[in-house]
C-alpha cells in the first residue's frame, strides 16, 4: 500500500468519524465532534484495516471497529489530558482546557459508551468484544500504575515494561488482533497477532521516550516539560535510575527544564544509554516479527505500515 | 421474599462485590474497594436478581450481570460526584474529595472497563450486552442533559421526561430487562420489562425530587443546597417555572437555602403543585403496571420489591 493509499484511507476514517455522533445532547456532540476532528494520524484504525487487508485482501468487516477502536483511544487521551493537565492535544487546545473538567469527563464518558456501542450494533462476535474490552480494562491500569510511578522513587524495568504493556501496547496490540478477530480468523493467528502488536507497542514507547529527551521540542512538538516535572519514568529515566538511584532527586533540584534536559542527555551520553536503548527498541522489533512469521499475508500493507512507524524520527 | 430474604441477597451481593477486583494496580484496589464499600442499597443488582426470580424461579445465569451493573452504577455516581462537586456520598467522602480527581476519573473510568469485563468474561448473550451498552449511553446522555439545563432558564416538562428517562430510568429499565435477557425470555417479555423499568424510573426520580424538597435535610441525609444553587431543574422547580417563568431567577435572588426552600414549599401548596405531583407518580406507577400486567410471574418477589420501593419515604 503506497503513501497516497495511506492518506486517502485517513480520510476516509475521518469523514466517517465525522458523521458518527450527530443525534445526542447538543453539549456532547459538539464536543465530541471538536475531539474527533484532532489531527491524529489514526494510526490504531490503521493497523486494523491493514491487518485485516494483509490476511484477507479486504477490511469491510472490520471497518466499524477500527472507527470504535479510534474513538476508544480517543477516550483515554481526553481524560489522560485532565489527570496530566496538559494544554494542547495535536495542537488543539484539550477539552478540559476549552470547555472545563466536567464537560471533558463527560465527553470522555460518552466517546467510551459510544466506541462501545458501535460494537454491539454491529454485532461482532464475542471474541472481539473481549478483546476490545481486555485492552480497555488494561489501558485504566496502565494509566493508573504510571501515575503510581511518578511518586515512586525508583522503578524497575521490569515494572516499566508491564507498564508500557498495558498503558500503550494493549491498544496497539488490539486493534491488530482485531482486525483479524473481525474475519474471525484462526486463533492461533489472531493470538500472534496481538503478541506482535504487544512487542511493537513497547517498541514504540520506549522510542517516544527517548526521542521525548533527545529531540529538541519544535521537532517533537510536544512540550518536553511536562513529563519530566511530574516525575514520571520514561525509558531514558529508568536506565539513569539503575546506575544512579539518586538521579531523579538530583535532576529535580534544577527548576530549568532545559537544563534538566541538557543533564539527562549528557548522562546518557556518557553511559552508552542511547546505544542500549537503541538495541532495546530493535530486539522489541525482532520479537515482534518473529510472532508472526508464520503467517500468510496476501500482501505487505501491514508489515510497510509497521516498518513505516519504526522509521519515524518525530 | 420477606425483607430478611433481601437484607440476605443485600449481603451477599456485598461480599462478592468485596472480592471482585483485587489483583490490579494498589492504587485502583484500593479506591475500587472504598467505593464498592459504600452504603448502597443494591437496588438495581436486587431488580435484576428478583426479575429472575419472579420469572423463573432462580438468579444464578443473572447474578454476574447484577454485580457489572452495579458496578457500572457506582462508575456514574463517582463521575457525577466529581462534575456535582459533591462532598459526601452515602455518608462517606467521595472519591475526588478523599484523593483527588484524577484518581477519581480513573477509577470510575477502571469500574465501567471492569463491569462491562465482567459480562463479557460469563459470556453472555449479545441481546444482554446490547441492553448493558445502550443504558450507558443513555446514562451519559442523560447527564449531558441535566448539566445543560443548570445553564437554561427555563425547561419544558417534556424536556425534563426525556432527561430523567435518560439519567435516571434506563439505569432501572435495563437492570430488569437483563434480569430477563440473561433467561433468554420472550423479546415481548423483555420488552416490557424494559418500558415497565422505564417508567418506575421516572416515579422514582420526581418521588427524589419532590423529597427533595419537602423533606429536612435530616430524613432526606442529603445536601438540599447544591442542586437549587447549581441551578439543576428538578421537577418541582419545572413546575414552578411553569406558572412563573421567573421563579427560579426571583428566589436565587436569596442567598439562604432554607429560606430559598421554604418559598418553594410555599409556592408550591398554594398552586397544590404537591397534588399535580402526587398524581404524577401514580400516573408513571400505573403505566408501569399496565407493561406488564400479561406477564406470567411464578412469585410477586419482584412487585413487592418495587412497591416497597414506592412507598419509601426518605
Amino acid at each position: 500500500m503506497m503513501n497516497k493509499e495511506i492518506i486517502n484511507l485517513q480520510s476516509k476514517i475521518n469523514a466517517d468519524l465525522n458523521d458518527i455522533y450527530s443525534s445526542g445532547p447538543a453539549s456532547l456532540v459538539e464536543t465530541f465532534n471538536y475531539v474527533m476532528s484532532g489531527k491524529g494520524k489514526r494510526i490504531r484504525p490503521l493497523l486494523t484495516l491493514l491487518t485485516s487487508k494483509s490476511l484477507f485482501g479486504e477490511y469491510t468487516k472490520s471497518y466499524n471497529a477500527a472507527l470504535a477502536i479510534e474513538i476508544l483511544h480517543n477516550f483515554t487521551l481526553v481524560h489522560d489530558d485532565i489527570m496530566d493537565n496538559d494544554v494542547l492535544r495535536h495542537g488543539k487546545i484539550t477539552v478540559h482546557e476549552k470547555w472545563d473538567t466536567p464537560t471533558a469527563i463527560l465527553i470522555g464518558d460518552a466517546m467510551l459508551a459510544k466506541s462501545i456501542n458501535i460494537l454491539t450494533e454491529a454485532k461482532y462476535n464475542q471474541n472481539l468484544i473481549k478483546s476490545f474490552n481486555r485492552a480497555l480494562l488494561a489501558v485504566c491500569e496502565g494509566q493508573a500504575l504510571d501515575k503510581e510511578f511518578e511518586n515512586k522513587k525508583y522503578v524497575t524495568e521490569n515494572e516499566y515494561f508491564d507498564m508500557i504493556e498495558k498503558k500503550t501496547s494493549h491498544l496497539i496490540a488490539m486493534p491488530i488482533e482485531i482486525g483479524s478477530l473481525s474475519y474471525n480468523s484462526p486463533s492461533i493467528d489472531s493470538k500472534n497477532l496481538f503478541n506482535f502488536g504487544l512487542a511493537i507497542g513497547k517498541a514504540f514507547q520506549i522510542q517516544d521516550d527517548f526521542l521525548e529527551i533527545m529531540s529538541t521540542p519544535k521537532i517533537m512538538k510536544k512540550s518536553l516539560n511536562s513529563d519530566i516535572l511530574l516525575g514520571k519514568k520514561t525509558y531514558p529515566i529508568i536506565l539513569c535510575n539503575k546506575i544512579d538511584k539518586n538521579f531523579t532527586e538530583k535532576i529535580l533540584k534544577n527548576k530549568n527544564t532545559e537544563q534538566i534536559i541538557l543533564i539527562i542527555r549528557k548522562f546518557m551520553l556518557k553511559n552508552k544509554l542511547d546505544v542500549e536503548i537503541e538495541k532495546k527498541i530493535d530486539k522489541f522489533y525482532k520479537q515482534a516479527f518473529n510472532y508472526i512469521k508464520k503467517i500468510n499475508f496476501v500482501n505487505e500493507d501491514l508489515l510497510n505500515f509497521v516498518n513505516k512507524l519504526k522509521k519515524r524520527r518525530n
